[in-house]
């Protein structure tokens, strides 16, 4: 019987920001039963907290929010040969704790969420997982993709900025990545989940940067500037940052060539 | 006084589904004393409606609605060599255009939006546009800007697709600089603002597709696959497409590489 049928929702709530979420994220969380959350240390805390204020604030209930401890990912193997090995077990051991909450947690005929952070099609593995579950076999189930602000429109949002120049390309990379980018570019790039601070390997001027932390939140930090005036500020802002809060969540676009360095 | 200071808002709305609008979006259009809306031709009135049946969802009022007509742009020069050019030409009769209606629609003091297809940071001249009339110093205004859901992420929502692979880059292009982009990358790369179909150009396997148009509307259209086997379907229902509603809006994503067609 149709109504018989699981149904998911993989919800972009934005990066941060709670008025970010959009008329579609808001209806999607009030038809829901049962949220799901994975989370872990601080980081968990203060973002689980963020996601139930939304939940308290827009959904008038009933509802149920549960919990699990995200698997844990060793970032120690994070050099490039080893990175896509040790996402992709992380993922499966993650796919082993959603499956178990999709089949325990969620009656046949009820309705389950997962709350993303930033767009569910940007550097999440949420959408990676319910496909590997699918494929398995063990429970089955429809979804939905409700887009979200990532963070990187904030960052720009914020910085009243353009991502790309005019008719030109815009490049998304993770930090480990944006070597391999840049030699061949003059063009504009934004980088991700950078933890190596890739940007102070960037010699010579003639590149901008707009970077900023917890974007959205009341603790968001923005520098922007010619990378060799702000490079030495953005890091020692970043670590003071990052020990106050326990963790730190940012982001930010370089320009690069001759027509970068003029705001 | 400051608050005789004229006060803009570039609201990003979406790809075309009124859902996708944000929180801070409708806040800021319940904000505002009066909509500028530049638009040109059938893809004008379409968009012009959709625009208008939003404000009249979400907006009480009362708020004044000016339209202009967008300046011509020379679409014949768009080869490579004049491409730049010609944007900026454009964008500069365009912010003569807009100069004025800021100057001689807004009152000092008042509040007014440009409400923006997708996501203001992403191929749309606004921020640049304002930039230049403020650089001019005829008329003063303060501005902010509301990221909105782009293209891009809606595209992959609906596809239910990540826009990235694990640790990969992605890379946003318009589509008269995909052969650039292609070559030297087995990555990923989402096109805009294509109108000369650059897919075909793509021979050989390996390449899969994920194209949507008029994403979020009811005119919504999306097809998938193995680029080989369903390229010339794209082409054919596009030109159908374009020809029953006078315009087209498109943009897909172009997995390449060894590991791109397995789903």
């Amino acid at each position: 019987m149709s109504n018989e049928v699981r149904r998911l929702a993989v919800i972009g709530i934005g990066s941060g920001d709670p008025d970010q979420l959009t008329l579609a994220a808001v209806k999607a969380m009030r038809g829901t039963d049962v949220f799901f959350v994975l989370g872990k240390g601080r980081e968990k805390d203060a973002l689980t907290r963020l996601r139930r204020d939304m939940l308290a604030e827009h959904v008038p209930g009933p509802y149920r929010v549960v919990e699990a401890e995200d698997p844990w990912r060793d970032r120690s193997q994070e050099e490039p040969s080893g990175y896509a090995e040790a996402v992709h077990d992380w993922r499966r051991r993650r796919a082993d704790v959603c499956e178990r909450l999709i089949r325990e947690e969620l009656a046949p005929g009820g309705r389950g969420a997962f709350l993303v952070w930033g767009d569910p099609s940007l550097y999440d593995s949420t959408l990676a997982i319910l496909e590997d579950i699918r494929a398995r076999g063990e429970v089955t189930f429809e979804y939905e993709v409700i887009p979200g602000i990532s963070s990187v429109s904030a960052l720009a949002a914020r910085h009243r900025v353009s991502l790309n120049r005019v008719g030109r390309p815009v490049h998304i990379t993770p930090g480990r990545r944006l070597s391999e980018i840049l030699p061949n570019d003059d063009g504009d790039v934004v980088v991700m989940l950078d933890a190596h601070e890739s940007f102070r390997h960037l010699a010579g001027g003639g590149v901008w940067i707009y970077w900023g932390a917890y974007l959205g939140t009341p603790d968001e930090i923005l520098i922007a500037g010619p990378l060799d005036e702000v490079s030495d500020r953005i890091r020692r802002v970043r670590a003071e940052a990052r020990a106050a809060h326990g963790w730190i969540m940012d982001t930010y676009l370089l320009r690069l060539g001759p027509d970068a360095v003029d705001g």
